[in-house]
């Protein structure tokens, strides 16, 4: 792995595999910032929330970018295992930033639970390392990233000058535009919400049913300072996400149990 | 599905897979406080996080249970995909009650973000049904349940009378002892710490390397109230979880980038 020492070192993956158009805009975005090297999953791994592969092996395979980074690797596993491997077996030290995407769709709301993209991200916090999620509301293959990648400069260049909480990574999303017409850049919370699922059923050529998952999401927040009321109104949403799942002002109410 | 309409209807899950030893303990400790169905893996699926299949087909497939429940399947997909279906595909109705275990091996502090057992619970509470994880401290698979079931039947007990706080759901580990060494009960919040990764390189047959994930957990956390520092003392860990996964205090300092 071919790396300078004076420049940040920087781990780009994704959820949607090494050669998406999203990761191949997000590594461009990133390399006037650092050393770049790439561990993304051979296949789409979207939907695969914070899975860590204990019950089969993993394997790594150089793969060639048309672009100038230090290194790049396809994975057999989940965006997380990808961190994990790329930290420990690739760089052999922890990276000065993880960034993850940029993803084709949303990973607003509840989607941050989800999120391949975002649990790799949320794997670089938990790990100490200063992370990043970027995500575009466009689920097309062939998706216009001009204006994520002018987001992604920007965050990343505050992200290394000024630093990221710690223990936090940011989720970050951008509605489908061209980028004159981005409003800007709001700092947010996430928008209280869930997928109303619809099962599709079909019946297999045996006769047996199956399902595939489809539905629809419902806003349930009415606050104006959510990502989702940012996108809806054109801004960019960043999203302050932690991995402390502990509901603090629910264990007053518990201890009133007195088991 | 043969259920009466004047007991709470309990969606039992894991992610052990249906037919492990852990599940017919839960299953056996919540039958005298509702009618209950059965929703779970075909396989283990540990580690699987908050994953949904969106990229594959899902099955049910009915399976015989020795125990006096409403309904049992198994299911092709991860532990979320066994509560989606479960609710919209076989209860047609949000259950009253979610429980998911008793899973073998802990699930507390970081583990409740890989963890495929309490990903089930919290997509209970993303339903906004009430919902309780269990995990025990013992990975073997005949590991002793005697103290677990009591455990399950205080916590079932007061959360179908006190009921849980919306949108929330707990996340209960369990110390690897006889009943009468259980030390008690303790609301905790989750503690602070991280695997420090260590992987196990194999040459294949064929002469390239694979990885098998393994490491070592480090506790980062020296506060008194968090659920490692409960289980050391012999007690069982309860730990209110959500999914609103906002780092609200990172919001004001990220106001100040000025972006």
């Amino acid at each position: 792995m071919n790396t300078t020492h004076n420049r940040p070192l920087i781990l780009v993956t994704n959820d949607d595999g090494v050669f998406s158009k999203g990761i191949l805009a997000l590594t461009e975005a990133v390399l006037p910032f650092g050393d770049v090297v790439v561990v993304a999953p051979d296949k789409p791994q979207s939907g695969m929330g914070h899975a860590v592969t204990i019950n089969n092996i993993l394997k790594l395979h150089p793969v060639k970018y048309d672009l100038p980074v230090s290194a790049a690797y396809s994975c057999s596993g989940t965006p997380v295992d990808c961190v994990k491997l790329a930290i420990y077996k690739v760089m052999h030290r922890k990276p000065d930033l993880v960034v993850s995407g940029i993803n084709h769709g949303s990973n607003s709301s509840i989607n941050v639970i989800y999120s391949g993209t975002m649990s790799a991200a949320l794997e670089g916090a938990v790990e100490g390392i200063p992370s990043i999620g970027f995500s575009l509301l466009d689920h097309s293959a062939d998706a216009d990233f001009e204006a994520s990648k002018q987001v992604v400069a920007t965050l990343v260049e505050a992200a290394l000058s000024k630093g990221i909480p710690e223990g936090v990574c940011l989720n970050v999303n951008i509605p489908k535009a061209i980028p004159s017409a981005i409003a800007g850049i709001r700092i947010c919370h996430q928008a209280k919400g869930y997928w109303e699922d619809n099962f599709d059923v079909r019946t297999d050529p045996y006769g047996k049913p199956y399902y595939w998952l489809t539905g629809e999401f419902k806003l349930m927040d009415e606050g104006l300072d959510t990502d989702e009321i940012a996108l809806a109104a054109g801004y960019v949403s960043v999203v302050p996400v932690h991995f402390d799942l502990t509901a603090y002002q629910a264990m007053e109410k518990l201890k009133q149990w007195n088991l």
